[in-house]
């Protein structure tokens, strides 16, 4: 391809800077982004692809999911996100979709094109996963992208708006039961969140139904929510739960997902009986696994996936046999190797960003001739919010201790920690506004469902 | 059907005030929302059916679909905006589409119901009108509702990753080629904007285009654009859109679109030869009509429908024959009858409120045993942005005159005047945030499709 003459950037990648090698980078998540900023400073030639055009701060997605924030609150273009990196001249972005690696002929299939590559980092992330019940999707949505979001939204408030509708006082008790599927973070904080507005936001808006006679249930397989924490804060998380009337089960196994409703067995507590909750809102926070481009890459690699379907990496991170690949963020089923045993890597945002840079560093090394480091992730510490002022925070310390709060310090602890970290000036000052207003007057700022994003009333 | 026990507010409008007369509204645009508001003190029993959730402030819809404002910054949930009239006990609002209206039983038909009225107002809207060419509305969305402005994004966002992705200079041109049809404010608006975002928004952040080589080409059938004001301001607009870059060309008569671009005529001057444009993003805003709710309406009832498919009503907004059904907003082809000859009514958000609160007056009227009265439009002017620090304002005075400004001024006026009507307080700070934002920096804060707004890339 010739250089068109009005090009206004740097040089062709193809013509003028034959000699750099190229990189290939696959996913804008936060373990893509980091490793193109690692990487934009150095004599190589980089390609971004990614299936949108914007970088999401996933932290904050349930915030969408429940209305509290709008989507570009949340979220930015990846070209205003990268536009220092941009102006370095060796980076270009293309909003297209990874179909396919090929690992003989080193190249990555996005359709229009076959993109070679010297280097090639993956980072594509995680999808939902229905442990083999894929017909579940349709009924139980997940939250992993903002059309994601938007949808649950969309059935949230339509499901208030179909029992205000509703003539029959039967057919309205499904519309008024909803169930989070999943005791971690996310459905921690939607199953919160949902009993919130039910109970505070809406009471007074509608005339044939009582909001408030809304159910909230948390269904969990294990013993408690909030696994990952200690069982203190489990406790505490579950308490807090219950003050806002969300209805916490643990020790549940799902059986079945349908259009009217959830089956599932209870524990030994409970002699493993079998319930049926009849509800026309199911949202699965239950479990996560790699994408298909990750199982794809890992056959034509021989590389072996973990039963969460991610890719099993070597201590650098990089595929067996392929040096030149490196799998980073949720894709990888990664090991931490600091002092003592190497200990698998959680699937959070701080890992994602450490492994990116560690894979680009990594990659600078192999350039220069060096040996590559095996990966060692840092624990800056684990948060988890509940609703409107409560939440956990674990904190390591030195000497394997820990600093552990609750309630109020840690909401806001992990108020301002999500602001910081938020992307751009611009999305924090928006969202500590929305925040500010629904702390006041407990509306909710994005209360609005584009015709598009559900399903239109019967 | 039995009230509830468990309803928190007024008794069951059926069982509770079977002598109260009910009334029905169709539509929670500018006329409904107004209607009633004009209503909930009375002793009526209202329902107000709506396919949204929410109430759209339009005259700002195009700042959505040029990624300038979130969807939830010019929107707000009906219930929310409708909250004091709720507290009254006497409205109940129905997430519903309206399908058919039999006006000899005097119901409304939304599927699962049918809504028995004595009084009816029907403030359904108005739609994109394609002048006997429904084929063209694929190729060249309209920009009526929330849906269609996430898409017009997803289009306009989309062509440039597309034009980045093209590999062949040929293909590559049609993406960086955008066509708006429709020189009314809606027009001039959207083409200033969108040239503004290839000037100076995106330059910097793609590698293998430069967005300045973009051409917005704006096609008006009219000598002029913005015909509704004086022809001076009409070419201070034409003036500050050359400025901006974009190419106007009026008298124009489009007799084509098709995915791959636009064919017209041009006027006399030209000789009337055929034009061709090769676009891949054409956005409609020449013409408008009545829903097609409207057009079933006036069959059954015996109503003339205009040119634009709007309803000609009697001088009291009323049904001629039906002076139960009033007809308000740009669904009514009203005439304002002051001093000297009655004179149409425009479209526009002023006259759709003044329309939905003198419906509910004369509607006041006939149960109080009085006579109705000809509705009078008061005009307190016309303002139309054309992009960054420009617009041009008209305000009529007393005595026939008008004054008349444009440029910065016009600007600041337009500015002020929108974020004053803008529904609630929250939604105000958001607005004048993000456009603080704007001015400063260029960036738009809502550059983001979500993975349903637009079609996937190649």
């Amino acid at each position: 391809m010739p250089a068109p003459a009005t090009r206004p950037n740097a040089a062709d990648p193809q013509s003028a800077a034959p000699s750099r090698p190229r990189v290939v980078v696959i996913g804008c998540g936060f373990g893509g982004i980091e490793a193109v900023r690692a990487l934009s400073g150095a004599p190589v030639e980089i390609t971004l692809v990614d299936r949108t055009n914007h970088h999401l701060f996933q932290p904050l997605l349930y915030q969408v999911a429940t209305a509290g924030l709008s989507a570009p609150a949340i979220s930015a273009p990846i070209r205003h996100v990268l536009r220092r990196e941009m102006r370095r001249g060796n980076l270009t972005i293309l909003q297209a979709e990874a179909h396919a690696i090929d690992v003989a002929a080193r190249t990555v299939d996005i359709g229009a094109e076959a993109l070679p590559y010297d280097h090639l980092i993956v980072a594509a992330g995680a999808t939902h996963s229905y442990f083999g019940h894929p017909e579940w999707a349709a009924h139980a949505p997940g939250l992993k992208t903002l059309a994601d979001a938007l949808s649950i939204r969309a059935r949230m408030i339509g499901a208030f708006e179909h029992a205000e509708r509703c003539t029959d006082e039967t057919a309205r008790e499904p519309w008024l039961t909803f169930v989070v599927i999943g005791g971690g973070p996310t459905g921690v904080e939607m199953a919160g969140t949902m009993s919130e507005i039910a109970q505070h936001t809406l009471p007074a808006e509608f005339r044939r139904i009582d909001s408030r006679q809304t159910r909230v249930i948390l269904l969990e397989g294990s013993p408690r929510v909030l696994g990952a924490f200690v069982p203190r804060q489990s406790e505490r998380a579950r308490e807090h739960l219950g003050k806002l009337g969300v209805d916490v089960r643990t020790g549940c196994r799902v059986t079945a997902i349908d259009a009217d409703g959830v089956t599932y067995t209870g524990d030994e507590a409970s002699g493993g009986a079998e319930h049926r909750i009849a509800s026309r809102t199911v949202i699965w926070a239950a479990g996560i696994g790699g994408v298909p481009l990750g199982a794809a890459l890992a056959k034509s690699a021989g590389a072996t996936l973990d039963r969460g379907g991610r890719i099993v990496v070597e201590p650098d991170l990089s595929l067996p046999g392929h040096p030149e690949i490196a799998v980073v963020g949720d894709l990888a089923a990664a090991r931490s190797h600091g002092r003592g045993e190497p200990t698998p890597v959680p699937g959070v945002s701080p890992a994602a960003k450490q492994m990116g840079r560690w894979a680009a560093a990594n990659l600078l090394r192999r350039l220069a001739g060096e040996p590559t480091r095996p990966f060692r992730y840092i624990d800056y510490g684990s948060l988890a919010t509940i609703g409107r002022k409560a939440a956990v925070v674990d904190l390591p310390l030195p000497g394997g201790r820990a600093l552990r709060f609750s309630g109020l310090p840690a909401w806001l602890f992990w108020l301002f920690a999500h602001i910081w970290f938020l992307i751009g000036f611009r999305n924090r000052l928006v969202v500590l506004l929305d925040w500010a207003w629904a702390y006041m007057t407990y509306e909710r700022g994005a209360r609005v469902v584009a015709e598009a994003d559900g399903a239109p009333p019967p």
